[in-house]
């Protein structure tokens, strides 16, 4: 594990407690301390966890923000370029392009586990973080499926179903589902501020809910969100057109019904995708059209839940 | 209580097990006969429970929408026009200009219980429902205090505490803190929305915190956003602004920070005020000056908890 902060460090958890032999190296001081304080191997050596991990064949997770992942790939280049490579990186189309740059013969295969919390750092970490979360494992044109089930495989491990898609399909919605939502935040805890003590002491439910990414850590959000600036930019312009619209509306006939309707039609969509009920799907990893077979169950909004050998077993709804 | 919806009917439960007795009415079979069928008295004939509010000198409480306060005026001005009126209503300009123009000689202060829920209707309420909320009781230049005291006790028995303001600001500030948030939670379901399954597969939290409002009846939410227009357009020209002003920073120069950094520093101003310690006040209806105190308090964020005769007592922070 390079990177001990709340996903590194709670993927390094979640491995151990499901019986990997796992280690881990950050540049941050305080965290290496603290996982070694909770009787984890960690160090500040980074080029040596890397050749730890060249001779033992381990998998290598980079679990750095994505500034750094450019950062850190040459180290894997020079002290562990056989090893399966997979990452947590909160947009995979940038880590693709990277590390086609930087490794291109490099046994990837990108992944981002979807869960989080306002904390960082390893403190904020725990083995249980991944439970029941989706974790996207990227099936490219040219991903090696072999590489692929040892990440899926760590992922199942982790407790996390795995969700099936490429890096581009994966910016394109977590744009929607998770970058704008957290633009919209600040926009909304900005613009609440402005109200001062009187908004504070007559804040209810709709604000509290609407801005409660806005305490996440700067820095996370400013990784996430302006690494998937080619994705997040033609969302960005859809949000804008939509509020641009109700604004229009409101000035010009007072009514706001299109923009109500269609939200709370969204949002019946959406749960209507994820409440209704589950079909068993099983793809064969060793079958010619696997890759297909994985991309579409992930279009379809299903997740592979158990795996043997080649054989995937999941759902589907 | 005219109206026995979510809030009509929690206020009439909340009322009654403050051991007032209470009595409502709506247009709704439905509503008055579940309310009867909990024990409470309820009718279809506004006009009747009206004349019952004027024999009695009862406080006539409007818990309609918006649209139906101006319906309902006109039986208030005809069976029960010298009693104390309140509303509940989630906009306070629009009612007492109506109620200006429709009532001129009314006892009238509006308020505005902050609690809900995304449910409507009788079934959805609670006798318990403005336990620990906010409950503006409004002062204007020319409420009579005698009328905001009784209000603020009918509040207080609710379970709620006493925010003092005047309607201009409440308005302006609900703008900020509940319905933009509901446009923005519209609008963020709407385009999360767009990317189906896979999008409901790997919504995680910021997306299902920032839409749970989404999920509201629209025409409540229709009602309080497009009752609200003139507060709500200038403070939706304003979450415009900032959302246009991070579309064109990431275009230009890929940088979000000034829109991250400013939702961060937002958030806790406002944590801040909400948990900042508390200061004893004491406000003297009989006073001169117990107008201006209690704008003041509302001002700061501070709240009336107890009253007692003319001595409200509460707290600031």
């Amino acid at each position: 594990m390079i990177g001990l902060g709340l996903i590194g460090g709670s993927v390094l958890r979640a491995a151990a407690a499901a019986g990997r032999t796992a280690w881990g190296a950050t540049d941050s001081t305080v965290d290496a301390e603290a996982a070694v304080a909770d009787g984890f191997t960690a160090t500040v050596d980074v080029a040596g966890a890397l050749r730890d991990a060249a001779e033992r064949d381990a998998i290598v997770v980079l679990a750095v923000p994505l500034p750094a992942v450019e950062r850190v790939l040459p180290l894997v280049a020079e002290h562990a370029p056989n090893c399966l490579l997979t990452d947590v990186t909160s947009v995979k189309v940038p880590v693709l392009d990277v590390v086609g740059r930087r490794l291109p013969d490099a046994r990837f295969c990108g992944g981002h586990p979807m869960a989080g919390t306002a904390e960082s750092g390893w403190a904020a970490g725990s083995a249980t973080l991944f439970s029941g979360a989706a974790w996207v494992v990227c099936v490219e044109d040219d991903t090696d499926l072999d590489v692929w089930r040892e990440v899926a495989a760590l992922a199942l491990d982790a407790g996390a179903h795995v969700v099936p898609t490429n890096a581009a399909a994966h910016d394109e919605v977590v744009a929607r589902i998770s970058h704008l939502p957290h633009l919209m935040a600040g926009v909304l805890a900005a613009v609440g501020a402005v109200g001062g003590p009187l908004a504070a002491a007559l804040a209810a439910g709709s604000f509290r809910d609407g801005t409660r990414v806005a305490g996440s850590h700067p820095e996370l959000v400013r990784a996430m969100t302006e690494g998937n600036r080619a994705s997040l930019l033609p969302v960005l312009d859809e949000a804008l057109g939509r509020l641009g619209a109700a604004r229009g509306s409101l000035a010009s006939t007072g009514g706001l019904a299109a923009t109500i309707d269609a939200g709370h039609e969204g949002i019946r969509e959406l749960d209507k995708y994820a409440s209704a009920p589950h079909t068993g799907v099983r793809v064969d990893l060793g079958a010619p059209d696997a890759r297909v077979g994985l991309l579409a169950l992930g279009e379809r909004g299903g997740r592979i839940t158990a795996l043997d050998g080649d054989v995937l077993t999941g759902e589907v709804r």
